[in-house]
């Protein structure tokens, strides 16, 4: 469904290319994959994928699975390249040498090195952050200092050929964002009318002012060492 | 990951069970699954499952494919079940009577009965909404009238045991109040900041008064006409 008429192109389709492993956040995933296949939709000038290491059928953090369409090896020159997030899993990945590699070999030429949530500790382990500005979810932003990035506060965070998207829904704020910066302000309101975007929390937005992040340090810490267990050279430098 | 001290309890968990078959908008079904899977994480008195006809690997309307984690057969007595929207493989599922004999089933002694976007259409056709307020993605809300529902120009609607929400992202507004309903205030705002759930689209929200839906209606026909192409009889009488 496209409620855009954006003009199409015979260039070479543009790739976007989202990464999986196993055990990520889905809606880290789902939310800007939802927007870009819309414009994928709307727009041949770009083609979307999900790749992962092999094609096979992987857990989430809920009670779905999930099967991306892809590898790494079959998208060589990614456009954009965006990796989501997750707990767990994702920490003890900053450790995963292949997907370290196959992160940097990515984004070597892409225009565009995106994540939600913690997939920008993910982005920070492989190096793709240092000097950069840069945010995650809001209980382990200060991980990125260690990586040398600036830690930023901001729903997204844009520098250069980075963009990192804050906890999990964040990721379809960035993901309009792109749109827009990859088409225009038209198409990407296009795609924001398609997905009924006009959020209602029901409780209004965070007060950040009522939320005790020194009351959750411990609990990110442990989550931390339960990841990186078998990383004690890792963990270290992340309590450095 | 908890962000909450929600009491436990010793009764048998209640199972809320999402719905999925081939073709669903993915981020109608996520969005949700996200919440609901952090209140299981976080609360013992709830399960949540994806069921399907037969746990089988299907596409969805991104080129993400999702593997169920349980069937309609494995779950008789649910205590929620939410039901996701898509496009034309959805309008089409209107026309599925095995499928709506599914929903039929499920939603017979559940306490909540709910859908995102037009996963309302399904309930509807299944006769599920007959005399309640209901709403659906806005391109396809008139059509709740058919099934003897009222359309609301809301995000989400509670009537009874049967709630429905907007298009797509509306699922998330929906399943936070939900959450709040099945347990408190207090949980809801738990997973809300864990899913950082603080939105920012880059545009704001939708200018629903610039927004031409008598437009989109011969669209919103189009993929009608498509999807019941071998079901005239439905299609004359969403016609009427």
């Amino acid at each position: 469904m496209s409620l855009t008429d954006t003009p199409q192109t015979t260039r070479p389709p543009r790739t976007v290319a989202f990464v999986a492993y196993p055990g990520l956040t889905l809606l880290d995933l789902v939310g800007p994959l939802q927007v870009f296949s819309a414009l994928q939709a709307a727009h041949d000038g770009f083609r979307v994928v999900v790749m992962s290491e092999s094609r096979r059928t992987m857990e989430t953090d809920t009670p779905l699975s999930v099967l991306p369409d892809t590898t790494f090896d079959q998208v060589p020159d990614p456009y954009a390249v965006v990796v989501p997030g997750g707990l767990v899993p994702t920490l003890t990945a900053m450790a995963d040498q292949d997907l370290l590699d196959r992160l940097r070999r990515a984004a070597a030429d892409a225009e565009i090195v995106a994540s939600v949530c913690t997939g920008s500790l993910l982005l920070g382990a492989a190096g793709l952050l240092d000097g950069r500005r840069a945010t995650t979810h809001w209980m382990f932003r200060d991980l990125l200092a260690s990586f040398g990035a600036t830690p930023v506060a901001e729903r997204w965070v844009e520098d250069g050929p980075c963009l990192t998207a804050a906890g999990v829904s964040a990721g379809i704020d960035m993901a309009l964002h792109l749109v827009a910066r990859m088409t225009d302000e038209r198409t990407a309101r296009g795609i924001q009318l398609q997905i009924e975007y006009d959020p209602r929390p029901p409780f209004g937005g965070i007060d950040w002012g009522s939320v005790d992040t020194e009351r959750h340090a411990p609990l990110a810490q442990r989550f931390l060492t339960e990841a990186l267990a078998d990383h004690p050279g890792l963990l270290a430098r992340l309590h450095g």
